[in-house]
Order: structure tokens, then sequence, then C-alpha cells
């Protein structure tokens, strides 16, 4: 990397943590502590590793950062000249008295979401009285609204996923005679073929398995005259994809009308969702309006998620499109919109976009049909 | 899965469990709370998805257990009939708060090391003057002990990365030409053929990468006359295996006589510390007998980190093998042995099998051989 693009990126990172810091001295938070988890690359360019070696960014509100660092794995860090020191720790050190000792008297101290609780517990005794709280309260904020460039990346993410959607649709990814867990697995091969470096999920449900949300992909073979949810994402170049089809196969309108009907309403709920999805609407209003289409149809019992979450370089993250959530949505905010029906015991179905708020209105990443595809074997 | 199999796992949970609650009274532990991390798959069988949502045990000592999950996932879990009940949650519960009903008046709280740090920062307020400690010190006692049928596990584990291994040293593996993460993911495909379910890490390194002990593989094309560390392992059934060897892409006598003296010297090292490995010697003396082998020799400044890690569900677990720690290994108990030498710049090596301690002396799970091979293109 060139000193003058080394310069830039620096500099993006002594930006954030300035906004950080104003963050935080609104706040009144004395420290924010980051390890494992996307605050820490966000204002770093530094991914720590989830292991029992604890990495540790310590921000005192009013001096320098300093990265704690389990010595053998000092060599990964690029160095970041203004944005932190390194201070690599021994294997007999302990992380947490030395994290102490960087911000003695401090009361009000931020930790990240998710830093390993061992490591709270172990820091708990040698801060006595100090009170904590989220450290996505000074970091949310900031992660929450999308810059150009990852909005352009979290788009390039979205239509990598489109196109493999394109093909579900289209019949030319095989379903009937093969394991959910077999077709997961192509998913996912087709996931990194499509640019990412990362699989995040592959949820393949079929008929009665589909009304597990959060279906586990497993030994069931995909039958003719069933529908088929397919949830899929990953990680490229730091943002995350998130897709939903479902596909039937068969001939949906003439083997399950049931199944027609409601994933019509599920249709008409998703694009009421994403239209209500401008800025300055509070995000619950998002939810309510996917959960009125499909309560006024009689479905509402079997709703039983919110409509979506955050996303960017986290699979899930702020804000949620979920009831309570009254935060307005402004321009660069980037969220999935996912109503779904789930029968327990027949079926379910679920729709879902990545949708950034910008000034001109809701601009979906994701374009590929909505509809419910008849594909045959 | 039949009813009598059904029984027989769930008997495992039942014992399991029951041991548990004797060591919590043994050391006053009132309520245990494990999430994401393996405590929870060790005494359920279900594993936590890594997401906002908490899933959470709560196990009273003198209660009943109860599952939190999100409702959305409750339809992944398998019942256990005595082993927990199952509490789901809505989209607008808190579940810390819950949490926080089920063990009123608790004041010694053991928490799961790898549960998120925000689950914990929202239950603070919840159970005002309560003490916070590891879980690891209710559940990690009996996890270190391996019964015969994990022990078994890791032995398929560690005979399947042999066979990787051995296609490396056999030189099977084309290495001159390739980038270090072409053949990370070379190797990372042979891991999933060998029949593990999960990847956990396949380290590249090559020349002067190697003296970085934890390595991220990257673009770093592997050239003819240098040394190659290859560190990796996954999970299989629910059991990890971990290995490192090294090969020379030439004729290491010939061409870099400084690696072969100082990989004698590895060698002689490694072994001295598995023989070391008996029932009843202190960890710390495992460690101690590697150091000895490689300081003596002068390399003593470039071993930069412990002896090794235990290992079971989880890639690193109890018992650490480091320098201050005094347990005595027992029968069953399972960790790496995998001493380093890593001179900045230049060059790193590294050799490292997984060994069970039994009453009949160490017995290693891996056997492939332990010598630097010359490997050509």
């Amino acid at each position: 990397m060139c000193a003058d693009t080394l310069g830039g990126v620096t500099s993006i990172y002594l930006d954030r943590l300035d906004r950080v810091r104003t963050a935080m001295t609104e706040q009144g938070v004395d420290a924010l502590l980051l390890s494992v988890g996307h605050d820490l690359p966000y204002l770093t360019g530094y991914q720590a590793m989830p292991l029992e070696r604890l990495t540790l960014l310590v921000v005192p509100r009013d001096g320098d950062a300093t990265m704690l660092i389990p010595r053998l794995e000092a060599p990964r860090v690029d160095a970041q000249p203004g944005v932190f020191e390194l201070q690599p720790w021994n294997e007999t050190d302990d992380p947490t008295e030395l994290a102490a000792s960087l911000i003695p008297g401090a009361s009000k101290i931020a930790v990240g979401d998710q830093m390993w609780a061992r490591f709270l517990v172990e820091l708990l005794p040698h801060l006595p009285g100090a009170e904590y709280r989220r450290a996505v309260d000074v970091v949310g904020p900031l992660r929450m609204v999308k810059d150009q460039a990852e909005i352009d990346a979290l788009a390039a993410a979205g239509a990598a996923v489109d196109r493999i959607a394109a093909d579900l649709q289209s019949g030319a990814i095989p379903l009937v005679g093969r394991t959910e867990a077999d077709v997961s697995a192509e998913l996912s091969a087709r996931i990194i073929a499509e640019g990412h470096q990362k699989v995040n999920f592959a949820i393949v449900a079929a008929g009665e398995n589909a009304a597990s949300p959060h279906h586990h992909a497993g030994s069931r073979v995909i039958r003719e005259r069933e529908i088929v949810l397919c949830d899929f994402g990953g990680t490229m170049n730091g943002y995350c994809s998130d897709i939903t089809r479902c596909v039937f196969t068969g001939d949906v309108a003439a083997d399950a009308p049931d199944i027609a009907e409601a994933y019509a309403v599920l249709h008409e709920a998703q694009s009421a969702a994403v239209a209500a999805a401008t800025v300055g609407t509070p995000c619950q209003d998002i939810d309510r309006a996917a959960r009125q289409v499909i309560a006024d149809a009689g479905y509402g019992e079997y709703f039983v998620h919110r409509t979506g979450h955050g996303i960017g370089l986290e699979e899930h993250e702020d804000p949620y499109i979920v009831e309570g959530n009254a935060t307005p949505l402004a321009a660069g905010h980037a969220f999935s919109v996912e109503p779904g029906i789930y029968v327990p015991d027949r079926w379910g179905m679920r729709l879902e976009d990545i949708v950034v708020a910008t000034d001109d209105g809701p601009r979906p990443t994701n374009t590929v049909d909505h509809g419910l595809h008849d594909v045959v074997a």
C-alpha cells in the first residue's frame, strides 16, 4: 500500500475516532473498550481473533488509544500512526489488569457488544464502582449511517446474491431429490464464487421446515410440490449481503393455492414496508406497515419476528426494524425488510431485501424478482 | 433418533448437569448462565446462534434449568425432558430481565466465557450487588476430563489431519508458485473432504511470514528454498483437530543449514514436552520441558508463546500448558504440545501434536512424521 493510500485510510480512522470521542463526551463516557466484533475494525482496520487471548482497544475519552494485543499476534496488526499505540502483552500477563491501568478512575465505561463476557468478568474487580454500558451507544450511531463507499459495497454484495437468487428462480439450481444440506452447500459455494470472502449463512428449508425461521439445513430431501425457503448471505470486501427468496417445486396455483394466496399477502406486505422506508420515518413504522398487511389478511399470528435489522460490517446491527424502535430513518441507514408467514408443521415463507434509505426514497440493493417462482425438477 | 438413543443422550446431559450442580454447591455459586460457546452444547446438546437475540441457559443451583430462546429459534431446539425447560421470548421482551427474574437473590453468578459482553452489561443493573465469575470454574473441570467417546472423537479428527499432513510432506500438495491463501484454501477443502464439518483455521506462512505465529495466509507467493509452516484444524463430529507441520521447498541441509539446525532443536523440544506429559505432572512442567531445550540451544528469546492449550469441543480450552498453571495432568486431559521458534523477518517454525494424558503415559493423536521434509516443486 503506498504512503498516500495509507494516509487516506488512517485519516478515515482518525476521523471516526474523533467522532466517537465527541459522542463519548456528549454521553459522559470515560472509556471505550473494544475487542471481538466490528466496532474495532471500523475504528482501526484490525479485526480481533475470537480466541482466549484478549485483544482490546482501550480508548480513554481524553487520552491516546492503546491496542492491547497478545505478543504472538502483534505482527498481524498494521500500524496506524496517530490512531492507536500497540502494546503487546506476554503469556503470563493479565491483560484485563493492563486495561484497567490505562483508564484509572474511569467510572462510566462502554464495552463492545461481542467482547467475550469472560473478559468483562475479569475486568470488573479491577475497576470497582465503575458503571458499564454498551459501546453501541457511542459507536452505533456512526456505523448506522453508511458513507458512499459503504453503500457501494453493500450494493455490490447485494448484486452478487441477486445473481444466485435468479439461478434459483430459473431452476438452474436443482432442488427436488436433493437434501437441504446439499443445496445449502451449493449456495455457500456460489456465495464464494460470486466474490464474497466469507459465507455467513445459507438457510434452506423445505415444506414444513420452512415454518422454522432459523431452520438448520439438514438431511430432509426436497420433494415435488412444496415451498423451499432460501435465506443466504456472506461478507464481501467487509460488507454483508442477505437475501431471502422462496420457490415452489411444482405449480403453486394448482398444487397449493393456500401457499399462493399467502405469498401474495407476503409480497404486498414486503412492498408496503419498503415503500414506507423513507427518511424521517420511525423504524417501528416500517415494521407496522408490513404487519398491518399481514394481520389484515388474517395471518397476523404467523408473523413471529420483527421486520428487519440493520446491516453493514455486521450481518445484524442497528437500526432494528421492530416495534419499540422510534429512531427516525436517516439517509445512509441500511437494513433488511423481511416479513414472513410461518404456519407450524405445514409451511413457511419470507421475502427479504436489503434497503438503503436515501433522500430520494428507499433504494433496495436487491432487485431480483419478488414473485414465488415455480421450478421443476 | 429412536427413543432409547434419545434417553441415552438425555441421561448424559442429566449426569453432566448433576456434576455441575455439585461443583456449584462446592464453590457457593448460586446460578450459572450459558449462551454462545461450548459449555451450553456440552450440557444440553444445543448450540446458541451467535446473534443479537439472546439464547441463555439459566441454571439455579437448587431449581430447574430454563433455556431462554428467541421465539423464532425455538423450533431449532430438541427437547431434553428433565434437563431444561424451554422458555421462548418475544421480539419486544427483554431477555436479560427474564433471566434475572429466574434467579431472584442470586449473589454469586457464573457466566459462560463467550457470552456476548452486551448481555452481561444489560444484566448487571437487574441484579445489583451480585458478584460474577467465569463459568469455566464450574464447567471447565468436567470438560477437561474427556471420556472414551470424546477421546475417540479427538483421535478420529487427529487421524484425518494426519492424512493431510502426510500429503504435505510427500509433496502431493504443491506449494512453490502458489500463494499462501491458495494453499490455505486447499487445506480447508481437504479438512472438509477428510470428514470435518467445519474448518477452524488453516494457517499457511512462508519464509519470513512464518515468524508471525498467527499469520493470516495472504497473497505472498511461496518460493523455492524456504520453510512453509502449516497449522490447520477443524471440527469433526463436535471435536477439534489441530496440527502443525513445516516443510522446506528445497534441500534444507544444503540451502538453509540454520533452519535445519533450529528444527532439530524444535523437534527435540517437542518430544521432550510430550514425554513429560504424564498423569500428575503440573501443566507448567510440560511448558518448562520444551522451553528448557530451546533455551539451552540459544533460541529462548524466539519462543514467544506458551507450549499448548487444551482441546475438545473447543479449539482452545483448559488445560493451558503455560507457566503459572500448576494443575496436575489427569487421565483424559487432552491438549496441544506445540513449541515454536520465530526469528523476526527471517523464518519461523512450530511443531504440534494433540496429546491425551492416560494412565499408560502420553498418547499423541497425531503420529504423522515429525521431521522437516524437503519438498520440491
